[in-house]
């Protein structure tokens, strides 16, 4: 038994399939260019859907069901994207067009916001299995997230919810990209991480103090994670700040839903089992219920990439 | 049809009989006493339970079902308060002893928090009725919360969730009861508005500067609302700054859950329709989706002290 996943992306389309055991048995990818009209994108999404049942010598009418992660808004409940800013799609049916170019049902395919997605797939075959309520955190250019409540997403009444970076932790604090300031994924992204390496290289480099990061070509998220671990100070300063705020904002989260698990995702988490063992003492400090509950597990997911795919196949 | 509703207080035990348009007809209440065992604190609300019915002339096997609003975790599957700060109550079966008090079935008798109860009363008979999916935000001695999710109360996985009065929008802010610093209630409760009140006083009586408040023989979280409908600069100060730390907040849980409707209930909330006015500037600004999504309404909140009650007969 087949499932088809689609990850759509801004910058590139890629089609999973998925075997019974949600693991992807064939992938295909194409640029999406974005600019293009959406029945474009749309044509290559069912494009590459044959192309996965052609190579695994399957038929797309044998496909259990068709899942969709696409940034935006993705309205459960009539199959439209209403709103992308990466993509040109303006309440868009998705659902009914790819159901019309792959000539299978409506009812067989599925969408979701792409972060939600991926916390989906995490629940279902990632570090969240097994439990019912759980939250992605992706730690990446912003600060993404996906809920999980009685083995569903949840999205809210308009299919907007779980918008977790922007929630301000610092009033009047670091100006977000969404327009708020003091954003959690003004503090918590990778790009904010590398905000706060960059700011301390500049200070170190005022006041005449050394760091080994002013040696470094490329500042990226493992510059002050890789420099403290050998030793350096200014670095060990970063990756402490850092690491409060996102041990503050995991506390927000523990005391809103009390999830089970709660992994964390996107490109910081590579840091792993380090990162928790750095955020534990913090979160147990400021979590409610330390002591007289049971409180949330931290893990790192462990899909990486395809977890969107694999959340998207199996919804 | 009757049910029963027990608003179980750290001061009061408060027993009300709720017919089925959501009515509280009769109504009985006692001292907790909170420091006595748990078993004679629930001797006397069965004691009111027999009272409300005797005065109805209804028969306490005919009532529907009986609800029992409590502070602390109340776990809604096992029947048990986990914990409560109030009460002596750990660990205890408090719908066995109850429904063994009254000789009636377990399964008549519903337990939650009594925040969550509060908010499940505006649900199903006040400012969020009709909607599936509303959060009730008490302002008052601290910040309190309920949140409705497809006409269910949400309380996480552990019973503990909702805690949306720990969510730090400060980080290394004002200190919280909670242990935290900078959580929302240490901004946005009464106790919080006075707090700002008497910090504004001293600043005005240390620089010379006029201010209204200085006259008040005692500083309620009406001084600083009063003083500046009267036209007082300081006191507008105070309340702007309250506004928008209140409004952050609820743009944060907006983010969060995208609900329906957002009532505010609470000492503070008695500003009614000038505080929504005040606040909905800045909600629109900072929250997501302003402009493509349907967006919640900010409410005030309509059963006042009943609402416990309410919720908790009609859960």
């Amino acid at each position: 038994m087949y499932r088809i996943g689609i990850d759509l992306g801004g910058t590139n389309i890629a089609v999973g399939l998925v075997n019974e055991f949600c693991r992807i048995v064939v992938k295909r990818s194409t640029p999406t260019r974005a600019s293009r009209p959406s029945d474009e994108i749309t044509a290559d999404m069912a494009h590459l859907c044959l192309e996965v049942c052609a190579e695994a010598k399957v038929s797309v009418t044998e496909i259990e069901s068709i899942g969709i992660a696409t940034p935006g808004i993705a309205n459960l409940d009539n199959g439209c994207v209403e709103y992308s800013c990466n993509l040109p799609f303006r309440r868009y049916p998705i659902v009914k067009k790819l159901a019309s170019m792959l000539d299978v049902s409506e009812s067989k395919i599925k969408i979701a916001n792409d972060a939600n997605a991926a916390a989906y797939g995490e629940a279902v075959a990632g570090a969240a299995r097994g439990s019912a309520n759980s939250i992605m955190v992706t730690l990446g250019t912003g600060v993404g997230g996906g809920i999980i409540l009685d083995n569903k997403i949840f999205t809210g009444f308009n299919h907007g919810a779980g918008e977790i970076g922007h929630i301000v932790i610092e009033i009047d604090g670091a100006q977000c990209g969404c327009g708020r300031k003091g954003c959690w994924e003004a503090y918590s992204s990778a790009t904010a991480l590398i905000r706060m390496t960059k700011e301390k290289i500049e200070e170190c480099e005022k006041t005449g103090r050394y760091t080994v990061m002013s040696k470094a070509e490329h500042i990226s998220g493992r510059t002050a994670c890789d420099a403290m671990r050998a030793g350096d100070a200014a670095a060990k300063e970063v990756y402490d700040k850092y690491v409060k705020y996102l041990a503050t904002g995991i506390a927000n989260l523990i005391n809103i839903f009390q999830p089970e698990i709660i992994s964390l995702g996107g490109g910081v988490s590579n840091e792993g089992q380090s990162l928790i063992d750095a955020l534990m003492p913090i979160i147990n400090k400021e979590q409610y219920g330390t002591g007289f509950l049971t409180t949330a597990k931290i893990r790192i997911a462990e899909l990486g990439n395809d977890a969107g795919m694999i959340g998207a196949a199996m919804m």
